[in-house]
């Protein structure tokens, strides 16, 4: 019987069944429907779910199959994760991990549950791992598995594969064998493709690539990452400043980092840090996105205070003219928040109709809260600036009203045009920052109108 | 001898090297220098150099390496060499391409070359990429190379390893053979990792993984890339509604989609098309930034138009105030396009100290031509709107000069922060409007205090 074809839509089917089977209370089918899961699919289930949801899941996954979620999870989502368990299953979970997710796991503990996940495994991992948490983070050891197979020069090729069929399964990802001296210093690379198609009898040394490049366990990870781009690989191994080998690195975590590297840039040209979860609590959300807005609002006065400059030409009422960019400008910032979060979450697949409405409510939330701080502010500001308390509730008024709209905008905006199936990076951010400017400008003039005339 | 360690600045060092050898006129010099690169970096050192410089590196490349160098090189840099190339040196170059580089360079070709190209090819490559080039853009058939290693149910490891042998050379990245019966159609996969592991008489029937998800030719590429990602897949079987085996995408080509398609976000947010090339020509970068200018100008005006129905509201010289959000706002977005390019030129290893000047020469250029177009607009605009021909002069000349700094500031601000340590993503974007918001009030306010006064 031929293979079942992948459907582009089967996780978003999964995704809604689960959810139906939660919110109905059926517990014993939701954790038969994990149990029969891929753990790549659980890992997108949770990512993509409320934290409340997410938290409930997590207790119904297989505690087997927890290390391997917790290795796709992105960072935000696996800290929260992490402190809910306790050290005993955190240890269990851990047991098959790869050795850089093992690292960046223990790193993120309390001291007292380290020392006991450390003693609860075996001396050599124990060791792998030590080793392994002695790396910088974003450098090519940080990202280095230790499961590379050796094997040394000078035997045959028919030696190699008796060795490999005693030695049972190769490690993930294993493209390549590496030849080593005694010292452990790299000498060459033999591809296991070569090995399934040379003569049995030519010895590894004749055979074996000697132009294999290898990483220095130093290099920062974007140049690990360039560098498997531009030569196709599929692994590469590491080696310390005196050629030894100490792992490999494999295309997987590569395009981790690739992927990193790009939304990082995405979103921190909206003022957003990179591993904030979409889904996350909304305080926490509203929290990280007042470093930017701060120093927004310090820019957009400092456009006010150049108007100011010109106050003889702006004549009466002047103030108001001074004033009218900042409510626009901050509206503009907070909603390119809300919106490059959004685009990333629809391109990483992990909005969908079951989770859209959830979302705007949330982005909602956090535009009014971003509001009420933002009007505070902007009243104190106004008042010890121009010493006019109703021009300052004013503009407080107005700015709460554009957050809020802004945050509502934000998440909407890109969900819409992605039905109409326009672009929602091309088109978003224009039809935004309009929304967002007349908004803020009718807010305030209106108001300044009404109240002052 | 170990081997040599990657240093990170290698390519650098090679750039710097290369352009020394060609501003001083060695030619056979740097010949040989490119002779003796790997591909991939050539394709750097060509995607690095301005345009002229490339087309005259282009001439002194190995005849059997362009092939390779085309494939690596983006859809902008790769069309604008192949349209210097002659029909005969193009069928030469693309004998041992990839079909999905090949279909992708056949489909950019004018009808007569394209003719000439196919007809150099043998009956078997000429019907392969006929058929690559029947699948639309965009999806798994466009991705998809033939290169797959098939083989039967019913025989047993031992002659399968007996098969290799005689075959020979095995595809790049060929992780998996694929099983399937007389009719094409895919039973399973055997990784090839497991034939060096397992008994040699078991058949394959008995060890085949039956539980191989297979794409269906049809998916979208970016859901392809998302299954890669989520599976962390090394290559992949394609199949037709039937479940035939048609061919297998590889995890490079996955790469270049994650990429792009991150690519295409952040420069999408910025109005910019991803395929834009930074090194590219100046008229031709001008133009193609128009059209968000465009969208921009009219925001801009809607945004003016509101504050102008509370004109009672800011009184005397009310006009200036309402025209004053306009020349900022264009600054910025010209600004951001700029910095959008600049940031993911950097990321991608693209701009080095030996381009850095001439980038930020170009994008002075862009930004003037860009000024020069903007204030012919806005003046005709304000001329027509308010009827005051001094002022409709004085925000023109306030534009001009407000976008040639935001050119000069889109390119400088992010190299200066690289330079200083500081993420150029996150605190460029800031940086730049702040210029740009206080150059454009600062020249509009400051000439019509001068003028008006």
């Amino acid at each position: 019987m031929a293979l079942d074809v992948l459907e582009p839509q089967s996780s978003d089917e999964q995704l809604h069944k689960v959810n139906r089977a939660l919110s109905s209370g059926m517990f014993v089918h939701v954790r038969q429907m994990l149990h029969q899961m891929a753990c790549a699919d659980v890992a997108l289930l949770l990512e993509s779910s409320p934290i409340r949801t997410r938290l409930v899941l997590w207790q119904m996954v297989d505690h087997d199959q927890q290390g391997e979620i917790l290795e796709e999870l992105p960072e935000d989502v696996k800290d929260a994760l992490i402190s809910q368990m306790s050290a005993e299953s955190l240890a269990a979970a851990t047991a098959g991990m790869d050795t850089d997710d093992l690292a960046y796991i223990l790193r993120s503990l309390p001291d007292s549950v380290y020392q006991q996940v450390l003693v609860s495994m075996d001396s050599q991992d124990r060791a792998r791992v030590e080793q392994a948490l002695s790396y910088p983070d974003d450098t090519a050891g940080s990202l280095m598995n230790t499961d590379t197979v050796t094997i040394r020069p000078d035997v045959s090729v028919d030696v190699i594969l008796r060795y490999l069929r005693l030695r049972g399964e190769l490690p993930e990802a294993t493209d390549t064998l590496y030849v080593v001296d005694k010292q452990d210093v790299l000498l060459g690379g033999l591809a296991i493709t070569t090995l399934l198609t040379c003569d049995p009898n030519i010895t590894i040394k004749k055979l074996m690539n000697r132009e294999l490049e290898a990483i220095g366990v130093d290099m920062e990870d974007t140049k690990v990452s360039q560098l498997f781009e531009r030569h196709d690989w599929i692994s590469a191994p590491v080696v310390d400043d005196k050629g030894k080998l100490l792992g490999r690195i494999t295309i997987d975590d590569v395009v981790d980092v690739i992927r990193e590297d790009a939304e990082h840039s995405m979103l921190s040209m909206a003022g957003m840090e990179d591993d904030v979860d979409t889904f996350g609590p909304v305080f926490k959300s509203t929290l990280r996105r007042t470093l930017w807005l701060t120093v927004n609002l310090f820019a957009a006065l400092l456009a006010a205070s150049v108007s100011n400059m010109f106050e003889g030409t702006l004549e009466q009422f002047a103030t108001i003219a001074i004033l009218m960019t900042i409510v626009p400008s901050m509206g503009g910032v907070a909603g390119n928040q809300t919106l490059a979060l959004v685009i990333r979450g629809l391109a990483l697949g992990h909005i969908s109709d079951s989770n859209a409405r959830w979302l705007v409510g949330k982005e909602l939330a956090i535009g009014f809260l971003n509001g009420l701080i933002w009007a505070l502010l902007i009243y104190a500001v106004v008042w010890i600036w121009k010493d006019d308390s109703a021009l300052a509730l004013l503009i407080s008024g107005a700015m709460l009203v554009n957050l809020t709209i802004a945050g509502l905008a934000g998440a909407a905006i890109p969900l819409l045009l992605k039905k109409l199936n326009i672009d929602p990076a091309l088109a978003g951010g224009m039809a935004l920052t309009t929304i967002t400017d007349v908004v803020g400008l009718f807010a305030f003039l209106g108001l300044a109108t009404l109240v002052l005339l």
